[in-house]
């Protein structure tokens, strides 16, 4: 199928579209460069060296056999997104092309509202690009576990069925989250979810829990293919913040007592669980909604599983916490939707070789599987 | 106390100040005066006249002895609306400066994409000049019973106690509206919930419903004091419409069965509602909702009170729905919260001569009590 990531320059965006092309699909990029600016912004880069996108399309050509074909624009502006979608016309548009760190948007007022607006309108227009072109093409949207907050509640995939005084209905699962940022992503699945309901799209809304790690099977092939390892105090996220204090020799720094509890997916499990969504299209007017996470850590049991696997000495410091959130709070969440489509879960304490310390291997030869071979044993290509 | 009217040129922003300033406060007032360029957009105007706001300022000034501040800019201005609040220094906002209109927000990808910016933004905007400001500033924002959709179990007061799989929440009530515009202020009610909860701010929502009546007592007194009345198809309600319609001995077009049903409010009632609200603001950090609206009709009943009302001929005529909505469902709304600060509703039953036709009625003296003496016997002012 005609697969279209959208902010497929990115940490996750790039090697999904490695992973779909590999995988049989023709895959477009689109991308404005702004994670790249951020790191101008900010002073930062990746820890690992990252090339630039037309770099890395002809590395994968050379390396594959397979094109993938590259758009340079902002859907933040309508034209170039409805010219987007007529030219490439998709069967699936997978939507990384947010802005997606918290920290980012706590800057200050104009990083908020630049988080909120370009999140927000660039999904606005997509929704309307899509409804144009053609109102069959598959929407998957990565949206992020943090949208829910800390609900007293078990937090299920998108949707709440409530009984109320003696009535039933199913609703959208209320979320109360803890960022400017996680709130233009709320917007966003509301927005969705009208355009469902009301243009009879097809959307499906990925709530993703923290990304951790830095390569896949097919990307593994060629360095210039490798895609981002961020542990700035920004874009960085907490695993790899440990794991880099860790290697420096500084202790491994925890808000509060750290029972601060998360959602945690595999870099592998990403790549898969968006194939599977692609392949296994929502409904005609359906949105649908999946909890894209394998297992649930608190800060503190994140930083034991590093000091434990960091193969030096190691230790971990209890800093006062300076942000408003629950320390101690109830977590169970409801992530069955991408295991009943096949999804085969990777667990953070199953790999402890990849969250030490980066391994660069020796890649396999092109075209054949390389150690993470179980993706191969998985659904084929429709 | 010292209360900034923000969208105080509009439909409701301009009564609102005028019976603010009536009833002892210091008023401020600020607009962009987007309303009147929509007129121009689209080609329609108020049936009323209505007067530029610096002649309605002097007017009022004339009749009441009172002064009104203006403030010309637009809340999308991050420096305008910082500097603003700085300025006027007010105890509470009210928060009337959006775009009000779900067929404006229908009309194009445009003018969904402009209804979600602006009122988004502006509101954005607000709460960052409020924390930078005082953050015991009341921000008293105007929503909307839109919001809520027709969920199929009882609407509360925006927030709703949830027992889940054994366990107890109390979430933010899931709203599933019809329009963009709709969504623009659900966006607001996520934002507002968050910066009350993450800097302490005090917020109350006001969920208001389909707003009728064009005069209050207040303004009463002179017809350069006059609001808008508003019957087109984008701006004019339903209600207006139908007025309009059997005026103009045309049938009073009902969209299908007419059984979907809306929250109603008079006018007197909008700005006492405001007046209760600001005197008893919101705790710090509380985000407080009120469902402002005193009575359900279906859009059935609605025409047939005004075919009941209308001094000649007048019939309904059924039409094919054009809309993508429930037309018969579950309607039962929770709103106690204004009543139990004071507020005595009027029906729209109780009031027919004010529904069939406008009345221009001789102005009381200035300062004494209009017809609507029971606003007088409420609480004072602090």
């Amino acid at each position: 199928m005609r697969v279209l990531v959208l902010g497929g320059d990115g940490y996750l965006g790039w090697p999904t579209a490695v992973y779909l092309s590999d995988r049989g699909h023709t895959v477009g990029i689109a991308d404005n460069f702004a994670r790249r600016n951020y790191d101008h912004e900010l002073g930062v880069e990746s820890l690992v060296p990252v090339q630039p996108l037309h770099v890395r399309v002809a590395a994968w050509t050379e390396v594959s056999g397979r094109q993938i074909d590259t758009f340079c624009g902002d859907i933040s502006d309508a034209t170039f997104t409805r010219e987007l979608l007529q030219s490439f016309r998709p069967h699936a548009v997978v939507h990384f092309a947010e802005q997606r760190s918290a920290p980012y948007s706590m800057i200050d007022q104009a990083h908020a509202v630049y988080t909120q607006r370009n999140n927000v309108i660039g999904t606005l227009n997509l929704l309307f690009a899509i409804a144009e072109t053609d109102r069959d093409i598959h929407l998957v949207k990565l949206g992020t576990m943090g949208e829910y907050g800390t609900p007293n509640i078990d937090i299920e995939e998108g949707w709440l069925t409530v009984e109320h005084n003696g009535r039933h209905d199913r609703v959208l699962y209320p979320k109360r989250p803890g960022s400017f940022y996680h709130l233009s992503k709320v917007h966003d699945s509301h927005n969705i979810e009208f355009a469902c309901r009301a243009w009879g799209l097809r959307a499906t809304d990925l709530n993703q829990g923290v990304v951790y790690g830095q390569e896949i099977a097919a990307s593994g092939a060629d360095p210039r293919l490798a895609t981002r390892f961020d542990y700035d105090a920004i874009f960085g996220t907490v695993l790899n913040r440990f794991i880099v204090q860790a290697v420096l020799g500084h202790p491994l720094t925890v808000y509060g007592s750290g029972q601060q509890t998360r959602g945690l997916i595999d870099i592998r499990d990403t790549v898969e669980c968006i194939r599977l969504a692609c392949e296994n299209p929502a409904a005609a007017g359906e949105f649908r909604v999946f909890n894209q996470m394998t297992e649930s850590m608190s800060i503190e049991q994140i930083a034991k599983t590093v000091t434990a696997c960091y193969p030096g000495p190691s230790e971990i410091e209890y800093l006062d916490n300076p942000r408003v959130e629950q320390e101690s709070h109830y977590y169970n969440v409801v992530h069955t939707g991408l295991v009943e489509l096949g999804l085969q879960p990777h667990r953070l304490g199953d790999t402890p070789d990849r969250v030490a310390v980066h391994h660069r291997r020796t890649a396999p030869p092109p075209g054949q599987p390389g150690r993470h071979a179980t993706h191969d044993q998985l659904a084929p290509i429709r």
